[in-house]
């Protein structure tokens, strides 16, 4: 077999490398679980009537069929999911019966999508999703509870103990506020409107502004559409700048009210690594969110784009007879780690788990070191025994060579442990040796030019 | 929508189920890192010129394509994986030059085949696979080292602390050990006597005789190859059995050392949770397997067959140049844990991670109660705040349907803590509050017909 090359869009790690992953997602999974969010995972395929719901997302999905299947199989109309949101809404009614409501769920799940694979878009990517849904009725607390558990979860991974990423901001705004806001200005095709004022992340302020007035607004609607994308504030002060405009209608109230309560609720988690602002700018294109909208900077790597987002659904789902209202957000973990991983600005220092390299001084002492291997892992340390009796030094090189920072050698006086790096070596029981807390996991840091770039862009 | 019905052959768990499932997997990765196995995930979907390489399983395979592909296109050749082993070795090709040898992963991923689903088959099923791969050469203490950390991983996924299962017996054979019996009896066509002795799981003796018989066996030999294959010791013991049977050739005896040494090795880690046995009717079929092979049940549940199988291959990968030998065991968690969660005989007592609920005495103190949640999970305690200010009893009654043990009340003395099963209430301090180490998580039982069908079967 020839050596194989890459799939472009389907990205895989090495493993220290998977090694920062993991790290990520077992801090995510313990942060959602702290407020109260349960695990779920959905199978990987769905009936594509179900995928091709929304039409616009028709062209990425993946269909299967299996390989000796005749024609008209009923497999045939499976397809693999491209996001958490379509197989949860499936889930919440197959299941609404076996589920207390309101229902909090944590869902982190490979999913895939055909597209053509470029910039920061895969083909099989991994999310991390977080949805409250009420049966009927969700009140809208529960849109502050889901930003707040983010900003908890984003604060930890971006904390020097886990990644030490430079920092988040969490971008917040209201589809009722906009389009309360435009319907206040007599605009009659909102969803464009927001369509073309979504375009700003993209496009100039000019050029939106004349899509605007070719769209049908007249030139004083597109300006007040503008004035108001432009408005983002840390803090609830974007109320008085809204009112500042002098439009009025009942929706945009209600909508200033909702984003009013999400920033104020979140003020107590902002930290130097994460943030909150009300961004009026912020829209989602497309997606039918009826209520708050999210989406996520990471400092100094704003060409990710949004590597976190989501909103409120009235209606995540419905069988007739009851409506599941659901608030939820996605954070695009490979979206955020492939590059940072890629580009080397994340690294882990040790491509194994070890702690320790338990020597061997010859093949027929291998039932011994492994009975010190036995005595490590029994307090919890990570470590394996030499694959062969090299030289000592030689030993220390395989060790060096994977980051393990301690060989355990068996000597006249009993079990000593040397730490390679910095050559010291004592005696110890490997019973109860434990090593000091920071060498126990691999390291992980994040490059100066990361760091730095980051607080350029400050 | 209609009220969508399940996919057959795509099972899936509710949260209180998926809680076990994580346990499990959980538990594995910890062991894994113990003794030096390093995690990654490779993409789902692989060429199918390589899924395709064992031609036995091609029936099985899910080839995938674009919705909106044009015919020729180049994802065409794409299918999902169907186990773990062809996308490990794919890897170890192509990322070769940087990974260190001996390679240790562990790999746990979902797998694919588009099987009729019926008895403990799925379509959609998770495995848990370790191997340890050499490049160019794998000493055969590597068989003894997978064989330990399996059996210290089922060892622990059986504990009463875990999952209080009644036992796992992992069986071991080796292939020199049979073709060398073989050879030495001057049977010609080594393979397919296997393949036959390997329908003792499912065929009686005497037909599995015929049937060696109309292979152009003498029944001198059939009876032979009978007789080794009920040889079953929990030690080395069955070297003298097989020595008993007069049959001598070389590979025999490279055999019968590899297998004694693996099951010697072995004695240190057994219980009454986990044993081994030396069972040398064990062949793994149609397996590429040249050396040692492993097979396990679990006690009371031998219906669901070998729950985690594997062996040594002497060529896992090859670039031309260089030949990769391996050897790993795979355990089928979906195998194992589908049957006893769908039939409820593995139950956990919480569908959700909260192990307390902040009551909530009305709406205007939810940033009070939200407050007090931060509290406690400052201290690692997973809560909830109730999501409305209904009457106490309400909300402890929504508590009692979640499983949440303790309901944490704001008085006119401060915060009360209630244990909802006993009816204790206590004052206590958010901020330092823990609960007893067993609540800290949802307690997974083991039904007693499970346990009794254990017993009787000892």
């Amino acid at each position: 077999m020839a050596k194989p090359t890459p799939l472009s869009g389907f990205p895989e790690f090495l493993p220290a490398q998977r090694y920062v992953e993991t790290t990520v997602l077992d801090t995510l999974a313990t942060v959602f679980e702290l407020h109260g969010f349960a695990n779920i995972e959905t199978r990987a395929v769905e009936p594509m009537d179900q995928l091709l719901r929304k039409g616009d997302t028709s062209k990425e999905v993946y269909v299967l069929r299996r390989l000796q299947e005749e024609d008209g199989g009923k497999d045939k109309g499976l397809g693999l999911h491209f996001d958490l949101t379509v197989p949860f809404a499936r889930y919440v009614l197959e299941n609404a019966g076996k589920l207390e409501f309101p229902f909090r769920r944590y869902q982190i799940q490979k999913v895939w999508r055909g597209e053509r694979p470029q910039d920061g878009r895969y083909r099989e990517f991994a999310q991390a999703d977080i949805d409250i849904v009420g049966a009927g009725e969700l009140p809208v607390h529960h849109d502050l509870e889901i930003a707040r558990v983010m900003l908890d979860a984003l604060g930890r991974i971006a904390h020097p103990d886990v990644l030490g990423l430079p920092g988040f901001r969490l971008q917040v705004n209201n589809r009722k506020l906009i389009q309360g806001f435009y319907a206040g200005l007599g605009i009659d095709d909102l969803d464009e409107t927001m369509r073309l004022i979504d375009k700003l992340d993209k496009l100039p302020a000019d050029a939106v502004r004349t899509q605007l007035v070719e769209s049908g607004l007249s030139e004083e609607q597109a300006d007040r559409c503008l004035e108001l994308a432009t408005i983002c504030t840390p803090d609830t002060s974007f109320v008085d700048k809204v009112r500042g405009l002098g439009v009025e209608h009942p929706l945009l109230d209600e909508g200033l009210a909702e984003l009013a309560d999400v920033v104020a609720g979140c003020a107590a988690l902002v930290t130097d690594r994460v943030r909150i602002e009300a961004d009026l700018k912020i829209a989602r294109g497309l997606d039918y969110y009826t209520g708050t909208v999210f989406e996520t900077r990471l400092d100094g790597h704003e060409s990710l784009g949004s590597i976190c987002s989501g909103g409120r659904y009235d209606s995540l789902a419905s069988d007739g007879r009851t409506t599941y209202p659901g608030v939820g957000i996605s954070l695009g973990v490979s979206r955020l780690l492939v590059p940072l991983l890629n580009r080397g600005e994340l690294v882990a220092d040790r491509s194994v788990p070890s702690v320790v390299l338990v020597a061997l001084t010859d093949e027929a002492g291998r039932a011994d070191s492994d009975t010190l291997a036995t005595q490590l892992r029994s307090s919890g340390v990570p470590c394996e025994v030499a694959p062969s009796p090299q030289k000592f030094g030689k030993q220390i090189r395989y060790a060096e060579r994977r980051g393990i920072p301690y060989v355990l050698f068996s000597t006249e006086d009993g079990p000593q442990i040397k730490d390679i790096r910095s050559g010291e070596q004592v005696a110890v029981d490997p019973a109860t040796w434990t090593p000091p807390p920071a060498d126990l996991k691999p390291r992980i840091t994040v490059s100066t030019s990361t760091t730095n770039q980051m607080e350029t862009e400050k």
